[in-house]
Formats: C-alpha cells, sequence, structure tokens
C-alpha cells in the first residue's frame, strides 16, 4: 500500500459535535464544539478557542454543559458555531433547563446532556482545554433502549476537519460488532480482510 | 420530551477507535484506545489505563503513533484490546513502519496515520492522559480524494461504551452537510425539526 505523507495534519476524527452551554452575564450562552475528548471514565475534555465568549462563563461558574444534538438540529447546531454571542443572544435559540448543579444551563431539544463541573484547565497558546467531571446526565426517554442510551436512536452529528469537501458533518451508520468480544475469534496472519 | 436522570454517565460517543503504537524493550507494541481527544489544531490527546504496556514506552521514547483502522480490521482491532503485550508479542501482527521520529512505530495496515511527539502528560488517578503533538500524518493513497483524506474512504471504526447491547462498533454514515455553512440558512424558531 502506498502512503502518502500529508506533513502534519488532524487526522482523529470524526467527532461528535457538541453543543457546551455555561451561564455567560447571568445568561445561558452556547457554543458549537466538535474538539472534545474522554480522558477517563469520569471525566471529559473540550478544546475551546479563547476567543469563544463562553470560556470566561465556564471559569467564572466552574460549570458547563455538553449536550449532544441529533441530526436534525444540524442548522441550529452549526449557527451557534457561526455566531458569537457576543453578537447574538442565543439563550433565546433553545428551550433551557437546569439540574443540580444549578449553574449548567442545559439544552431541552438535545436527547443527551452532560452537567459537568470544572475539574482542570489545561493552557494552551490560543486554547483553554477545560476538563470536566460529569456530574449527571440526562437522556430524552424515547432515545433510550432497556434504559440506556442508544446511539442509534440519539443520531449524533459526527464532525470532520478535513475532507475532500471541507468541513463536513457526518451520520452515524449501523452498529457492526460487539467490542472486547469480535475479537476473540481473532487468529494471526488476517489484520485486514 | 421527558428527560431521564442516569446519574453521572460518560455520554459522549461515538469515538474514533485508535491503535496506538510505541517502541517497548525496543519492540513495537500495539493497544486498542478509543477514549481519545482533540485538544487544539495540532494536538490530540489518548486517555490510557496506567496498566497498559505502552505507557511506559510513550515515557520512556517521548514518541508514539496513532493509528486508524478500518472497519475490515475489527477483529485485530478488537483483538489488540483484549490481549496485553505482555502476553503476546503484537508487533507480530501489523507490519510496522516508521517516520521522521524513528521511534514511532506505525502500522502499515491503517489507512491513516500519526506520527506524534510526547507535548505533555495529564495525570489522573488511574489513567496517563497522554497529549501528543503532531509531526506528522500518513495516509494511503486509495483512502485520498483530490489529495485530502476522505473519512468516507477511511471507514474508520466508531466506539461507543454505553448502550443496550454493550460496548459496540460502529460504521460511519453518511455525509449530510457542510459545517460552517448549513447553519448560514437558519432562522431561529426551528431548533428541531
Amino acid at each position: 500500500m502506498a502512503k502518502k505523507d500529508l506533513g502534519a495534519k488532524l487526522g482523529m476524527y470524526p467527532m461528535p459535535t457538541t453543543l457546551v452551554g455555561a451561564l455567560v452575564g447571568g445568561k445561558p450562552n452556547y457554543a458549537t464544539i466538535a474538539h472534545v475528548g474522554i480522558m477517563d471514565l469520569g471525566h471529559i475534555s473540550l478544546g475551546m478557542h479563547k476567543s469563544h465568549l463562553t470560556n470566561s462563563g465556564i471559569k467564572e461558574n466552574k460549570a458547563f454543559s455538553v449536550n449532544l444534538p441529533s441530526e436534525d438540529m444540524v442548522e441550529v447546531t452549526d449557527h451557534c458555531g457561526l455566531v458569537s454571542g457576543k453578537k447574538e443572544d442565543k439563550s433565546k435559540l433553545f428551550r433551557t433547563f437546569y439540574g443540580k448543579l444549578k449553574k449548567a444551563p442545559m439544552i431541552e431539544e438535545c436527547p443527551l446532556n452532560m452537567e459537568c463541573s470544572l475539574a482542570r484547565v489545561v493552557d494552551f497558546p490560543a486554547h483553554d482545554i477545560f476538563i470536566g467531571k460529569v456530574e449527571a446526565t440526562y437522556v430524552d426517554e424515547e432515545a433510550l433502549s432497556d434504559g440506556v442510551p442508544d446511539f442509534g436512536k440519539l443520531r449524533p452529528i459526527l464532525f470532520s476537519m478535513t475532507g475532500m469537501e471541507g468541513p463536513s458533518y457526518w451520520k452515524l451508520g449501523e452498529r457492526f460488532a460487539t467490542a472486547w468480544s469480535v475479537g476473540k475469534g481473532f487468529k494471526p496472519g488476517k489484520a485486514r480482510k
């Protein structure tokens, strides 16, 4: 297989697109963030450019939310990434609800919401990396199967930065294997079918 | 919409499944890691339990690789997560190649490979969070469209931990919108179709 060296290029995609909520000046604001991550079983990360208005609210309140929009919310999700809270009152775009932290505004329309306390900040030149401890998770009952979140019903919006057609949103496809199981039948010598 | 409070539950899925490569005792070892993240445009993160053999190799060499397996590699990918390098010589599973860092073994069979230098380590109780600076990215020519990586051709393996059927691998679905564009037509009052 011939490999092409593309130089230093971010290839860790696709990533789930999220709407991050925080109180700014006492009012909910929402930013579209797809540069996210998982640290360990209780902590997630957000790579947020320092120009975002939301960053100040996260630092002030030590609380924020991470909301997963579904495919049918792609227009408003993209809109939240195109327009700054400095120019538009984004609290009007959604129905906001609060959980036990009281200071992490969450989006009713998003089928999955994680309420987070700020655990750490890792400083990068142009970005604040906010590491949140997940304190509670709320899911639409119609996105559950047997009481647990079903990504086939949640229909997340997956994001890739690179690609022929530029930054793109993708749908989730089908579930095709059970993790920590399908590899039990593996025999060396068939790395790739 | 009725919401159910599930307690503190990791919901930031699906995530791309990766094979992380490092030299351990001078020999390539590979670990399956899907708790990954993006920090900024040049840095990615790996949340790796301290029990992994690969961690010592990353710390020693300050270099590692992040390889994206394709759907047809799901068996060997899962196998690498089930069996420790302490018990099996995983260098025999793949054809290994090296780039400019010389100390980051990469997997020929994976269609996308990122060669990383270790930029920072963030310490969690049971996990090392390795933050890598992407130094070079190599992509199979047949996974490119117009010279850039095409995720529709790369066919990454997406992972979710939660779900009715337990930890699962999912396929990527179709590209359905252009990011930083589709929201331009958004009019308030239609958050969800």
